[in-house]
């Protein structure tokens, strides 16, 4: 196990009903002028920012908005943000939404007190502050609610990049399990994957004898394929919702990755695929994860072995383990396809032909990327070409 | 589920040679003049002391120091150390020890700001206020270095009670395994007894549907089962010793129990064991928790049955569940005994012609005491009957 600091200071404050205490937790946490960031329509329909606006209301804290935040949050709508709050005195953010809306709310966040390009922090500076956020959580899925990461796209060439520190991590995450019961089937296991690859980014390491973050991970992973197919199969189920939204929280505070070194190449190679199709970020990981692992696995077959068997129930092959390893991966991929996730380029609509483009953007260069094992631009590649012809 | 609030901002600083960084964290914290809290010469003696007042005087942070703490805490030390703090002006208090240094500093830092007695909040009251904690951990066990608990013994009929409160949180604890590699077997036993039935009082529960609750509780409990006779084998294992630490604090900050009823009785027995006869708090788990296990188990045998084959590896017994059931109790007592735990009153040096006293003091008088199972005064008199007589 490797040294580490751990530091998860976000109150979550989960279960029905709860999102009528925003107003109490923003004054408990100092805000006295918020910015409500939202998306679409759906958190004004459904009436989640009347409640949130009557619960300021009650607790006397001023407020303004602004919606309009998309799935792979631009920078412009971020720009907009920081002016509005500058403008408005805003001394707090409070994301209504998910990870796209908590994303874009932790760059306002950065910018409002920087006086240049908050760009910069998606550039490699490192944050020294930022206003303080708080989430009101609608989808299981990115962990934001609890992390101190944020993905934006720069629109002018589609650039996606984060940026993180524990400036970021929210003050207080409003987690009702009864809001994501209207969400569509799709995005809802699109969220399950992003969940499931946060606890795998971190999962396949280097980094030996760190047997309570394996399992904490392997609880996560286990919890996920219990229940995301019951909310796929029946999306009003409470309890299922609840689990795998608590799940998604667990898998990104960094819990599940502490004391190891990690990977995230996954993550990254797909930012690419979002970012060039803006396609669903879990659709995209769905397709480029159970790549990346059949292209690695040979790195560390036990290490696959021990998911095949703990996470999948495979049974251990002592005669040929790599048979255990790949067995564990076809599960996956199998699971993803159960839950309606894409498995192919074809399927996520992206294109063989843009493979070399992907890895362009992607920048590796003559170089390599870390992590669990190390991968040339034509590693990315080969990713990327298994990804494109992968089926069941 | 049940709603919940978890809220764990403590900062773990982990690793080997932490403890230098001391005195950075204070500071960051904003303590000025510190009460350093220890217990008998072993903290001396280490230079771990000296590590401490090192760092704090490169940070420029004032000190004054307090030895003593016994194991089961005194409430006569926690006067001494409130009179100290206010005479010297202590702003800051920081434990260097294990949980009863921990538990023993939370009661002075409720007690400094309180014009009444500071045992009013061991006796119910709710805790307002209460100057900073902090820690720097020498044995895994307790949890408190993450918990907002903390329990003390009045000397004054041996009376131990507990409080709590999000105000006892530690700002920081530091955590360093190598500190623990000179503990004697049999205290390191009472550390991983105590963790263990940390999980194990919030495994047992009424309430269904807590997968990813149910999922991470194994997680610790299986790690601890791998580790433990690591290191009762070679307790110089930085990495088996790495991980019960970790272990300890995911056991008690509270994770493994969110969303669901608790038990606690099994603690609340024990209580009146260690306060009694002063033994310690770990061993009189060893001798109790199997014994509650075995007079609760009908109330729920899928319960048990889950324990057994997940966390102690039995394979279920589909004709006869509660075969299976008992076997995994069997399992964990024949495993407290291997890691030299006591098992039954004369081992731990109980005497069963007590058991009147203890109920007594328990004090359950004609209601009961809730929990997964109510019980009785007569039910807590068969638990420790049980656990009088137990053998493997």
């Amino acid at each position: 196990m490797e040294n580490f600091n751990f530091y998860s200071p976000t109150e979550f404050v989960f279960g029905k009903g709860r999102a009528a205490e925003a107003g109490h937790f923003v004054k408990k946490y100092g805000g006295s002028k918020v910015l409500i960031h939202y998306g679409g329509g759906s958190a004004v329909r459904s009436g989640l920012i009347d409640t949130v606006k009557k619960s300021l209301d009650d607790a006397g804290v001023a407020f303004c908005e602004l919606g309009g935040v998309k799935p792979n949050p631009r920078d412009t709508l971020v720009y907009k943000g920081i002016d509005m709050c500058r403008e408005e005195g805003v001394d707090f953010i409070l994301a209504v939404g998910g990870g796209s809306v908590i994303d874009s709310s932790k760059a306002i966040a950065i910018g409002v007190p920087y006086e240049g390009d908050f760009w910069d922090f998606y550039s490699g500076k490192r944050i020294e502050k930022a206003l303080p956020v708080a989430t009101v959580l609608t989808i299981a899925a990115a962990g934001s609610e609890g992390s101190g990461d944020s993905v934006i796209t720069k629109e002018d060439g589609m650039l996606k990049r984060g940026a993180g520190s524990d400036h970021l991590r929210p003050k207080f995450s409003i987690m009702d399990p009864s809001l994501t019961q209207t969400l569509p089937a799709y995005q809802t296991a699109c969220g399950a994957t992003d969940i499931m690859a946060h606890v795998f980014e971190r999962y396949f390491t280097n980094t030996t004898e760190v047997e309570i973050t394996d399992r904490l991970c392997e609880a996560v992973l286990i919890t996920m394929i219990k229940e995301t197919p019951r909310v796929i199969a029946a999306p009003d189920n409470y309890q299922a919702r609840a689990n795998i939204m608590w799940a998604g929280t667990v898998a990104h505070t960094n819990l599940c990755g502490v004391g190891r070194e990690q990977d995230w190449n996954s993550h990254g190679i797909e930012h690419e695929l979002s970012g060039l199709y803006d396609v669903a970020h879990g659709a995209g990981l769905a397709v480029i994860m159970p790549a990346w692992m059949e292209f690695v696995h040979d790195h560390n077959v036990m290490r696959f072995c021990q998911m095949a068997t703990r996470v999948f129930g495979c049974q251990m092959n002592y005669e040929d383990p790599e048979a255990t390893a790949l067995e564990g991966i076809r599960r996956f991929r199998t699971f993803l396809r159960s839950i309606g996730m894409p498995i192919n380029f074809e399927e996520l609509g992206a294109k063989e032909e843009d493979i070399p483009t992907l890895v362009e953007k992607f920048g590796v260069g003559e170089g390599t990327t870390g992590g669990f094992m190390k991968l040339t631009a034509a590693d990315i590649a080969a990713i990327y070409k298994i990804a494109a012809h992968a089926s069941l």
